[in-house]
């Protein structure tokens, strides 16, 4: 049993705040499930792993390419584990590079995410994208964090399974000029009634403001979910629009 | 300007607290919309207000038929709210007495929550609910309090708009046999496909048990959202998956 330098300790609980994310460009996620989704996944370098003896022992043979392990007693992982009731193991990894697949974003719907400002949304929308395979998931740079610790844990590996990928608007439909943009808003057509094509880009927008007009008039078409009366809702909540409007594009 | 009292205080702070909310049949809710909202859907009787000084001089005439009015500075309405940023007004209510309307279960769609714990995932589908005018909800007597002030601030006064009433499934559809239940689960039939009736009821399950199987095994249809794929995901997050089946029921 190795124990846990105080620095180290520092170190794994400066991870929860964004600025020291950045300045390492690690993350930190728990649990016996989703490290070893992290594990298989091969899309990050694991730098140090942190876990029960019993843990690491029983899971060894996938643990060769990790840069340092701890094995130590669940006391300990109570000490640098940020959950409730820390589960077996934690991992501090390398930030994904995300890639874009030209020929997949050419061919297939993406998400594009306008100042979605609510962590929980984000980790939402990212299960919803990898749900209906929708692979490439772009979004402004006011747009929340992926690798805040909550929104790592409650994906539940989907981030591991999407591309996510900061970049303007612009910049995506100059990238791909062809393809039809859709904005979800509160007065478009039915998404009921639409005829979607087998490929697009999918806009949303921030939780209380909505698609900025500016963008609004550059996309093809504005799509709404019909309220079933005049209720007194004023919208719905973004990660479950982004649902609808997914199984919408899906079903067909 | 009256002060409040440290007794008054102490009262209204014990109502972040599920077992005083109980004890006085009480709940709280706070900011400008959500108050206006609740005095003018008379589903309940208010207690207490406790509002700045110009935003009780500016509603006067709704105030009528408040128990008892406490106009207070900024600061002081920041001693008693538990918001980050206090807006304008707090009420202490009585909790709603929610009715069954017989005729609307009877010639509707209704849901049943079974289990769900989450108490986000409660303001989520009442919102939900609202949006789609399915006006009863019913759940479980193991399911969130809705009571609870981050429900109530989160569902945006969609509490006021349905009936949610905790009773047994057994009981709901001994009182309406003839209405067909429908259960989400993970291999049922593809509601993309499926033609659904203009009535009936959906039941959700647990975040992470999903639907008991005695209780699967009571239902009529078990239904599914495809995934696009074989994804790395076991589940939808609830409410986004209600949001997508009532979608489903309400496009015909």
């Amino acid at each position: 049993m190795v124990s846990i330098t105080k620095n180290k300790l520092k170190y794994i609980r400066s991870l929860q705040q964004k600025k020291f994310r950045q300045k390492y460009n690690k993350f930190i996620a728990e649990g016996d499930k989703l490290v070893l989704e992290i594990l298989q996944s091969k899309r990050t370098k694991i730098e140090l792993l942190v876990g029960t003896a019993d843990w690491v022992q029983a899971h060894a043979s996938l643990l060769r390419q990790i840069g340092e392990i701890i094995p130590v007693s669940e006391r300990e992982l109570k000490q640098v584990s940020a959950l409730p009731t820390p589960n077996q193991a934690l991992v501090i990894a390398e930030m994904l590079a995300p890639e874009i697949i030209p020929e997949r974003v050419q061919n297939d719907w993406s998400l594009y995410l306008q100042t979605i400002q609510d962590p929980g949304n984000m980790g939402t929308i990212l299960r919803i994208a990898d749900w209906f395979g929708i692979q490439h998931v772009f979004c402004s740079f006011d747009s929340a964090d992926i690798y805040n610790p909550k929104v790592i844990q409650s994906t539940m590996g989907a981030f591991l399974r999407t591309q996510l990928i900061r970049m303007p608007f612009e910049e995506l439909t100059n990238r791909f000029p062809d393809l039809p943009t859709y904005g979800a808003v509160l007065h478009g057509n039915s998404i009921y009634t639409h005829a979607f094509p087998s490929k697009g880009i999918l806009v949303m927008g921030n939780e209380s403001k909505g698609l900025p007009k500016d963008l609004q008039a550059q996309l093809d078409q504005l799509i709404t979910i019909p309220a079933h009366r005049v209720s007194g809702m004023e919208s719905l909540n973004v990660g479950v629009a982004t649902g609808i409007i997914c199984a919408a594009l899906r079903k067909g």
